[in-house]
């Protein structure tokens, strides 16, 4: 999923996104909850409208959010206490008010408010904090209203202990939501921890139900943890770096406001069907970067988006072939060592 | 014309000019020039194939931007010494090596190079200032080579004395260049003095060749400078404005950033068939200049060209079908004070 924080995927419309074949977007309930504020999102016919993208959307919780703000927030039993990072404003999320504000957004798939512990975590922190999370998933599955037209996902927490990660997923189960989401990764832990979690919750979540994979993440990323059951990610990774002039391509990382590009009339990549290859040079999108056009971000946007959305197309298409584990080793292949 | 100063129409992308149905734009020989540099131009092919837009183009002479480097520059009769405004480069821009810019460019039009005095000057001078001019047209004529794919225009100057613009037309006119540009208005002038001038030049300058008039304007100042028999075009004014969040419209300025835009979900201007006014709302595109997100600019920018190029269009019917003077008094009645 492409990343729109604040009702928009940065530097592109969503004719872009039609044209990359996105299938659905992500919007950030935090960012959207301060500004425009979910009421006017709301009188706007939801989010959908107001942002022209037709096709689906997830919003997430706007728990890890509210937990990044260090100093600038209190977790209690019932919800957490911040304040904004814009204007210092005193806010108040619980289960129930974050429900309330994604059932305005009306994003289709919505997502319970959890406690994502940071990393690292005592094996006892990150208990109670599950015991908070799992208390809130039950709250939050009681006050959505709109279960006929937004899928509710509970989210799976539990730090790298898998004791707690099965505890979660079982409980969660039990309340029997329609997708899971697997959280608190990606947050500082190591990699082989990552997938050691997403490989060992792949038995036990039930393989009916799309699994996503919150803020996850490089090519290699996605490709492990496809690898191990998981549906759906998200990450500001592809756009962010393009952004910055960091584009992902087959053969990695291009930064592409190297000298080495100056003279290349060659596309990002030759054998790449995006606008940017299709119409650009390296040598041109270079100089777009150099003199601060934004027309640079937003083609290096595109190519990293077609490359992310490409590498997950084809990953669909082995698996339905039967055939993930040899694309996943003959794509990693061409993968260098910085994409991991 | 959209100008492109750096091989780019900021914030869109040639398929966006294409949507719009731009026939032309316009890029910078002085920006060009020192980024990434025209010899890079050549080799990529030309400036069509290096920004990937393959309808016409022209480009200035860089006069206009050389003058206008106050104290970094110095004008001989030879040409213009001058620094660049990026590193403090030196830099000596003759008519022949203007020309040569041009030629590696491979603009569709290009322009002679030109002294255009400040605004006010004495008539004196303007006059000395008109010799150079024409000086230096003639040494352009002669070192233009690629007469067969680009059209060289003369630049009419003379400030606001009629006398000296009369002389400046008809020595260019026995040099018989393909078109001819009007330069030196638009640079401080009552808007009076602008439209005798353009009025003035009416019956002068040859019926069946293309007038340019260069860096305007106003809507108000197409309409009334297309009376008095100017073909084309180019300014700033629609994207720049744009990207600050002021948008042309039939019905004057709009900023889009007022809070009383907050909770307005009509479009920008319900009649307009542009990408921005078929699926957006003022509430969605103020919520973007909100949170600096650039969707904003582009979709105020594309408004802002769609408006533009919608009305010179429209002016181009209304000449066809003998009624262009009916046609802009309704026009312009719609418009208020603020767009003169």
């Amino acid at each position: 999923m492409p990343v729109g924080t604040r009702a928009t995927v940065k530097t592109l419309s969503p004719q872009n996104l039609l044209d990359l074949h996105a299938q659905i977007i992500l919007g950030n309930t935090y960012h959207l909850y301060l500004r425009p504020g979910h009421e006017l999102i709301k009188k706007a016919g939801g989010l959908h409208n107001f942002m022209g993208w037709h096709k689906p959307i997830l919003t997430d919780s706007g728990g890890f959010q509210v937990m990044s703000l260090a100093g600038l927030r209190k977790i209690t039993p019932d919800g957490v206490r911040f304040q904004s990072h814009i204007d210092g404003s005193y806010h108040f999320f619980t289960p129930e008010k974050v429900i309330e504000i994604q059932n305005a957004i009306g994003a289709d798939i919505i997502m319970c408010f959890d406690e994502c512990p940071p990393f690292p975590a005592t094996k006892k922190y990150v208990t109670d904090s599950l015991e908070t999370t799992l208390a809130w998933a039950k709250r939050c599955r009681s006050a959505h209203k709109n279960t006929d037209k937004q899928a509710l996902f509970g989210i799976v927490q539990g730090g790298i202990y898998e004791e707690l990660r099965r505890r979660s997923a079982l409980e969660l189960m039990e309340m029997d939501f329609p997708g899971y989401s697997i959280g608190g990764l990606a947050v500082g832990e190591e990699k082989e921890d990552m997938y050691r979690i997403t490989h060992f919750l792949h038995d036990i979540l039930p393989s009916n139900k799309p699994r996503y994979l919150m803020g996850v993440g490089t090519p290699g990323d996605l490709l492990e943890n496809i690898g191990n059951g998981v549906d759906m990610f998200d990450c500001v990774m592809p756009t962010r770096n393009a952004r910055k002039g960091t584009i992902f391509t087959r053969n990695g990382k291009m930064i592409i406001k190297s000298a080495r590009y100056k003279e290349d009339f060659s596309p990002i990549d030759s054998e790449c069907e995006c606008y940017a290859c299709r119409n650009f040079s390296r040598a041109y999108i270079r100089h777009l970067f150099s003199v601060d056009e934004i027309l640079g971000m937003q083609l290096a946007s595109i190519h990293s988006l077609h490359f992310y959305l490409e590498l997950v197309g084809k990953a669909r298409q082995a698996i339905l072939e039967g055939n993930f584990d040899s694309f996943k080793k003959s794509f990693g292949a061409n993968l260098d060592e910085i994409m991991d």
